[in-house]
């Protein structure tokens, strides 16, 4: 007996919500007798011998702004302190006669580095703040250092409505702050300021927030995205070069994958693929160049800002077009990205061996190898990608990505997938496709047998 | 200089979201090139010389169950089990021939009460369960019990989409339970079975968590609605008379505010008034009678069931409408509550001597003699709403709520609202209306003078 769902016996009725001098009023869809703002949101009744059930729709919208700046810490630029808001809230905002307040939470490194011209930025902005340094490595990514926000923010004093929590760090510091904030007070609004290439095109612009915890990587968190997230390149010139090749095998990814995803509409659309094929070969002929001058604008060399600023642009645009219509990941099949199959397993696996996008990168390079087996790609494409990867300073192969390694993670994958895999593989330079379901075991065994025949040696240089 | 906000020699392009093969795409508004199906989603794109921006605007559908049943701890009711399903998902998950597993906190007293037959029903079930018995009182209702709960999930091991956490308790167990879900892989789904008469008609059926933090309630919590809410009023049986008058103020609460909200409505729509009188009129003659039944269906005298089940029913109903357009609270306006002007104030200052909805019916106590005073009440109604409350013994006055602790609290409202307090007040028996503005210190000092003399030794007798 199945006593709670709408079976034929019992009866619905559709409700509409109608705002009538300020509250909320339920309407029968028949019977409309109030006229009134109608709410988004819906109510269906159910009733039936055995009780009354309710089921309740109710859309809640997420607004954010991505701004992409120079100078973020002048002084004379507004956007640290008053970008978040339109022009109408900041004309309320300003109208204002208190004194803004921001707490900023900075990551320990960028505060060394970047921690005065803060402090500067703020004080000539007359502004009331505090700024907390934390160390935000993925060691310290949990729980704790959440409280240690909370309690500071709480000290502080902030007001929930007007006054967000800015976030200026890596990805790390991103995520935690994140959390904080969309905790306190059931939710604070908050500012993401990334200072790192990877949390710059990723952590910045979508909704998760995240810790580590028993041992799982991002175990516990939200999605709450920041009322505004602010980009600024020049972060970058105090990067590491190994920081910076991690977070270009994360644009090889997206690039690729952002192929991947317009490769039917290009051709339904009649589109070239020449553009996608373009992009590869920016990364192939420009990519080194990018990672030596870190991304940034070259006086003597205008062109190229152009490279830089293009596959950075196309890099938040894809990440943009996959999270606004998924932002809470109802679409769980979404969830599978290229590069991201085996990768998980084998960063945890020899954590902190490798960083992310770099474990990313080594499962990219596999996988290329599969789709050579598979016939999807040339011999002579591959070439071009590994090379291309190698010219990005981007391990392409690890010892400990074994083919137990590869054969458990795809199963494992597999298991929660509902039994068809979603599988993207490279089909050219820079594109890739989708394909369902599980490759044979002798595919993966040549692939992996090549793979390490000819990548195995590549580290050693 | 605003560099940030769309001024008027910046660009803005629209986007809409469409998906071809999987994959959501942007498409701008005037160049319609995929056909798919389209997201609610947009993205706004912003171009001027100081650089690009993007607003994200992307709604996320929250769709939660909330089922008045019968006898959920008996193995042949499948609503625990089953109910947060609707057909088509139960027969898909049924076709799945793996046992299902559920993970169940529960507040320890509940637990020696009915703790056997939560086992019973799920062993009767075939199902792989864990019951969590927690202390889940006011004072410990804070980050440590989250973290227990989770640690205790995670060793257990559930499907993130398919094994919901069931929590059974008061409010304070529905609210951390919540908590802990929405935050374990950024959000599980939960069931919230209420046991207290509170919580069955206010915590159960929206979105909020929480816990207290440094002293302050609910300080630390998420917006995330529980997949489902089993309501069975069968569990009052068990509580103590004074959880029963707690649970009745916040239904005269409710039952006031609903009024309150239809108020215009009603007028405007040519419906009777009688309606609401009606329902005042049935806490006034029943309400003694059903705080003594604790709300149960008597089987000699079946009428009551009646009154019972429609002061439940339009509780629900009243809390859904307001929750279904205002899931996150975005409009904060809809915060101040009938009797919630004062009592914050007065349950901190005081606790844990007065419970949650006796604090409130204090204040609701106040506001009827402000009412007076201000000529929107007769003492005639005044006298009987005060012996309503009474008859469901309830205390209607209380010393620490003075003179200054009343100014203090709208004070403090009015700084927070932007200059104009709304504030709910009694204008009839049963009914209530908002009213903008500070009501003046000569009706307040007059009103608590006549309140103090005349009920100060209510709780005496
Ligand atoms: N929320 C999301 O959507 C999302 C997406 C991708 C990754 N992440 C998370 O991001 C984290 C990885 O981010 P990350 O790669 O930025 O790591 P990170 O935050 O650990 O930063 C890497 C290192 O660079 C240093 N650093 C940061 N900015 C610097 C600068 N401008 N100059 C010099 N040094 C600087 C930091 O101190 C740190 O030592 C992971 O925990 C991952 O889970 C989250
Ligand atoms: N999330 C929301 O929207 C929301 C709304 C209102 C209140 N709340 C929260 O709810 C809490 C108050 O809830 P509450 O009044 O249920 O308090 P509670 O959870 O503390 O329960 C009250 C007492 O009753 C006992 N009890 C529970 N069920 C029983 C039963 N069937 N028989 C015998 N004893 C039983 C409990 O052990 C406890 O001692 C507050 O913390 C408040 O913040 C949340």
């Amino acid at each position: 007996m199945i006593s709670n769902n709408n079976s034929s016996c019992s009866q619905q009725t559709k409700f509409n919500l109608v705002q009538v001098k300020g509250t909320w009023i339920r309407q029968s869809d028949q019977f409309q007798l109030a006229e009134g703002k109608l709410s988004d949101a819906k109510i269906y009744e159910n009733k039936s011998e055995h009780g009354v059930s309710w089921t309740v729709v109710s859309p809640v919208v997420f607004t954010y702004r991505v701004i992409q700046c120079k100078n973020i810490l002048d002084p004379t630029n507004d956007t640290l302190l008053w970008g978040h808001l339109g022009e109408e809230e900041l004309k309320h905002t300003l109208s204002n006669c208190k004194p803004p307040k921001r707490f900023v939470v900075i990551d320990e490194n960028v505060n060394k580095l970047y921690g005065s011209q803060v402090s500067q930025y703020f004080k000539a902005r007359g502004v009331v703040y505090k700024i907390l340094p934390l160390p935000t490595t993925e060691e310290n990514k949990c729980m704790e250092l959440v409280t240690k926000i909370l309690e500071e923010v709480h000290e502080f004093g902030i007001d929930r409505r007007s006054e967000p929590i800015v976030a200026i760090g890596g990805g790390v510091c991103l995520d935690v702050v994140g959390l904080a904030a969309s905790l306190y007070r059931r939710r604070t609004p908050y500012i993401r300021v990334p200072t790192t290439l990877l949390s710059y095109i990723d952590a910045s612009v979508g909704a998760k927030t995240g810790v580590n915890f028993a041992g799982g990587k991002n175990k516990l968190g939200s999605y709450v995205p920041p009322v505004a997230a602010f980009l600024d390149c020049s972060f970058f010139q105090t990067l590491p070069p190994r920081q910076i090749s991690n977070g270009m095998a994360e644009m090889l990814k997206e690039l690729t994958q952002c192929c991947a995803d317009r490769y039917g509409m290009c051709s339904s659309a009649g589109m070239a693929l020449m553009k996608h094929r373009g992009l590869f070969e920016l990364m192939e002929t420009e990519g080194r160049k990018l990672l030596h001058t870190k991304l940034q604008v070259c006086k003597t060399r205008p062109e190229q800002e152009d490279s830089a600023t293009a596959i950075i642009r196309i890099a938040i645009e894809t990440m943009l077009e996959e999270l606004a219509p998924n932002l809470w990941e109802d679409d769980l099949d979404r969830l599978v990205d290229f590069g991201h199959l085996i990768s998980p397993e084998l960063e945890m696996r020899i954590l902190p061996a490798l960083l992310h996008g770099e474990a990313v990168n080594i499962d990219m390079s596999f996988m290329v190898y599969v789709a050579v087996q598979k016939g999807l790609l040339t011999v002579d494409e591959k070439n071009r990608i590994i090379q291309c990867m190698l010219s990005l300073e981007l391990p392409v192969w690890h010892q400990d990505c074994t083919l137990e390694l590869v054969q458990k993670s795809l199963k494992e994958r597999l298991k929660h997938s509902a039994g068809s895999l979603r599988m993207p593989l490279p089909t050219g330079l820079g594109t890739a496709e989708i394909f369902h379901g599980m490759i044979g075991d002798g595919i993966l065994c040549q692939a992996h047998k090549k793979w390490t025949d000819e990548l195995s040696s590549s580290g050693d240089k």
